[in-house]
């Protein structure tokens, strides 16, 4: 239940220089048109700005609200990532760093999101009492849950003050529905019956709210900061939007089968929890006498033994792969239903988008 | 430390009239001149439209989001009939009801206003473990801290897409800038250090964003929407800023004199959280030797005992009222410079602000 922030960029096969002022000089003619090489600047930019955003007029609150924001603790920044590629992908006049004001408007989105998302993890951290995140403290474990509360309204309202800056209604009310969908997912989570703990389509609900709510209409709102048509606005949405379930199921499996770091030892940390996700809702399909165990919920671990035996004689594992899988081929859709371009940087820009689907499909941690 | 909410409208002495559709027929010509007749019905209006506002997706959520909204427990709403009356105040055409649009907008304000009031109410209590609030369970009391903190996020939210929908960005950052400051607050009250807790300045400053930040920057909101002068912002703000930390130094004083409801008997709840406010610090202006108290924090009770000694003995309660007289003062001075009308409702409007902060200067609860 990490969303977004379990993928790892280290293991990324596009090649990515680590000059931070190579796209200056010393750029061979195939880099020049990587987007991951055009980008990486800009991604560094935005993770500095991120540090000077959330200095707060109290020590303490500037040190808890830029806790993820640390050099080392930054995580792989895959929304602002996603963010500027589809912001290059959508764009007829690939601009160049800020002194282009749209694309210093994108970037200003892309810090914006990114708050918003960092504000989403400490909160559900709060809420769910976790001890870690990306591998180290989480913040209430760190400074207290107080703190952490505070730190996460305090980036939200950044987050929300540089929103207004960018002057466009449309595009502070789709950051809002994503933070009311975002807080709308949790409750879910946490406020759930048994019934809907049985339900495909109440998962699937949820699953939006928490995971692509916030990069589907941060999406959009990159292209209604370009002034793009709404088609073009609907393409992009809908490209956020089946990634981020595409990702969710991949992540839910992984629950399950474990990761390259776990060395194939399932965390089972959903289950665990008493969250349900498509894999056993999958094997419940198959097997209706999992129906009362899973209505029952998962305090008593011999539930969780007998989920597990069903599950491992079901085909849910592979049934949530297929389902992601449809999600993926969405997500290319979008993409390839964007008006033709004959720009060379646009075109391998859509490409990156479509490769990223590929690769969180096959990640393994 | 409640803020704003010890205030009672029961006590009120002006007269109010409690049939809801009085304005439309029966006043006599004095009530109709009456600013609180006048928006009696209006504040009723933004009560039963914020129930409304806060119907969220998931049943419990839409409770818990809605638990000071409810009839009975909605409070004395002073933000919206402060920011009513402010807005009838500045204009020079009193408009009548929700057909006019620019009071509409006053009104949307106002329940934007209350939304973010409401939402800093429930996680102070939630970051302060209070079990009380208005007399009843806090929200954390009764729905536990992880509801509380959603219900929160949830108003809050539901507070900035109604701002957005203003389409007026002074405003958004307005009331963002006052968001800001409600979380620095609650933050320097949490992480205050010893010498901190000995600086008037500190306090003063803290007391700004916890009571007044939010009021003043709301009044400059109204007076924005109702496109008026920067001057005539101004007034409005600094009206704001002066009551609020007026209010607040009279709450301070009450904690220490107690209130009617406690029939004289402090409460001392500031000093045994470990908030020092103005009297003590007064105190410690003419005992010197309080320093070293105050410095050491109220954990141990004898400490409590040896302030309150020396408080009793000072001038303090005294010379806080005196500075709360001396905002007041300012309060009234800030409608005086206001321009010119011959209205006899903004007059009257006026008269009732002024008026307004005489009955907090005198309340006893």
């Amino acid at each position: 239940m990490c969303y977004w922030d379990r993928f790892t960029w280290s293991s990324c096969y596009f090649h990515c220089t680590s000059d931070h002022s190579s796209r200056k000089a010393g750029l061979t003619a195939k880099e020049q048109l990587d987007p991951f090489v055009l980008i990486k600047d800009e991604v560094s930019e935005v993770t500095d700005r991120l540090r000077s955003m959330v200095v707060a007029e109290v020590p303490e609150l500037t040190s808890a609200a830029g806790y993820f924001f640390r050099a080392g603790a930054e995580g792989k920044r895959t929304c602002p990532t996603v963010l500027l590629l589809m912001a290059s992908a959508i764009s007829m006049d690939i601009a160049d760093g800020l002194e282009n004001k749209p694309r210093a408007r994108h970037m200003h989105l892309a810090e914006i999101t990114e708050m918003i998302h960092i504000w989403s993890l400490i909160h559900d951290d709060v809420l769910d009492d976790a001890d870690t995140r990306r591998g180290m403290d989480s913040l209430n474990f760190k400074v207290g849950k107080k703190l952490a509360v505070l730190a996460g309204n305090f980036l939200l309202f950044r987050a929300f003050s540089a929103a207004v800056s960018l002057d466009n209604t449309e595009v502070v009310s789709l950051l809002a529905t994503a933070v009311n969908n975002l807080v709308t997912g949790e409750l879910m989570q946490m406020s759930i019956t048994p019934a809907q703990r049985c339900s495909m389509d109440y998962y699937l609900q949820k699953t939006y709210y928490k995971t692509a709510a916030l990069i589907s209409n941060s999406c959009k709102a990159i292209a209604v900061l370009a002034e793009q048509t709404t088609e073009v606005q609907a393409l992009a949405y809908q490209y956020g939007r089946h990634l981020g379930i595409a990702y969710q199921l991949i992540d839910d499996i992984l629950d399950f089968t474990g990761t390259s770091a776990s060395l194939g030892k399932a965390s089972l940390s959903d289950i665990h929890q008493g969250i349900v996700t498509a894999p056993i809702l999958f094997a419940m399909e198959e097997f209706p006498e999992l129906h009362e165990i899973v209505e029952q919920g998962f305090d008593d671990p011999l539930n969780v033994k007998t989920a597990l035996k069903y599950l491992s004689k079901s085909q849910g594992i592979e049934r949530t792969r297929s389902l992601a899988a449809e999600h993926a081929k969405l997500v290319a859709g979008a993409i390839d239903d964007l008006p033709d371009s004959e720009d060379q940087v646009v075109l391998n820009s859509r490409q990156a988008l479509k490769d990223l689907t590929q690769k969180f499909m096959r990640r393994t941690k």
